[in-house]
């Protein structure tokens, strides 16, 4: 996606130790009409792969929340995020997945309600990176214990170096991210 | 805002002691035409409030983030939200405030970088719920921290009970809620 690849270019910083910061337009502060672009375009390919009917978008808190948002609106379909710590509102019986910690180290829990993912949804699976591929699977487990059909992953950003795709690749679905990353020596490439 | 008041008719659950559920569609599981909505309707009451020229939208992670981003979009500027974890990349010198935690009892620390909010900013304060006003309170605190200018501030829901509105009144800005939520007895009312 010519305009995200372009904005990681011009405002993305290579931190060093495999970091890209984004927090000018993805992580912190977020762009909105780059955000509502980039659901429309997960929309658009995920069409072309042959994804359809979907009725659920499904990502984890924090940083998954505004392009999931996004690609929700652009489907027309709910988002649900997966809860890290237990609302006094939920209801026993909660599918609940570990991930690591992006913060202190340890897991996290994932967690998401019965009442708002079961066997009838068919899933898109939407975040802002695509890493290690840990985190995505937990919430790929999540989809699992609800019985939904999960029909697709979409990140925003495939830090490649990292690995999560071929981690993910026994989920058997269609993985589309809108840029890729990889190491250069001190620096990094964006195509 | 009619759909909004609506939809907590219709969908929301008092659990009692002061409790409120919306996890259907503000919460856990979001709904993105109500959200959109919910950002334009935020536009149009403070342009009506006469705040104009504003050029930032703010919020906290997590629950705010879905309406200060459909706000931020409507009104064409960035959204930043304060962070409840410093991430690796946000440099020293960060705002820093506290807020009670919703979840574990004990405070929770609230911080923006400063490469994202600046003595220039015109600001929109935007979140889910107006309760106590201490969230609120501690975001405001950043933004002053920031020498921004606080506009006004923006929730979805008021829980009128808690009295967040007297709270917040040395602000001296517009409050703009679009549902309120007041106890009746077993039940509750919303207006």
């Amino acid at each position: 996606m010519k305009a995200l690849i372009d904005r990681i270019k011009s405002e993305g910083t290579y931190l060093g130790g495999g970091i890209l910061k984004v927090d000018g337009f993805v992580n912190h502060q977020i762009d909105p009409a780059l955000t509502m672009a980039i659901g429309s375009e997960f929309v658009a390919r995920f069409a072309r792969a042959g994804v359809d009917a979907v009725t659920k978008v499904v990502t984890a808190e924090v940083s998954g929340i505004a392009p999931a948002l996004a690609t929700a609106q652009a489907l027309g379909v709910p988002m649900v995020y997966a809860r890290k710590h237990r609302p006094i509102t939920m209801p026993d019986g909660f599918f609940l997945a570990e991930a690591p910690s992006h913060t202190k180290g340890g897991v996290v829990q994932l967690m998401i309600s019965p009442e708002y993912l079961s066997a009838e949804d068919r899933v898109l699976l939407i975040d802002d990176f695509l890493a290690t591929g840990l985190t995505i699977g937990a919430i790929a487990a999540l989809i699992r214990q609800s019985r939904a059909t999960l029909c697709g992953i979409g990140c925003v950003i495939e830090k490649v170096f990292e690995g999560g795709r071929d981690y993910l690749a026994d989920l058997d679905v269609p993985i589309i991210v809108l840029a890729r990353v990889d190491l250069n020596g001190d620096s990094f490439t964006v195509f």
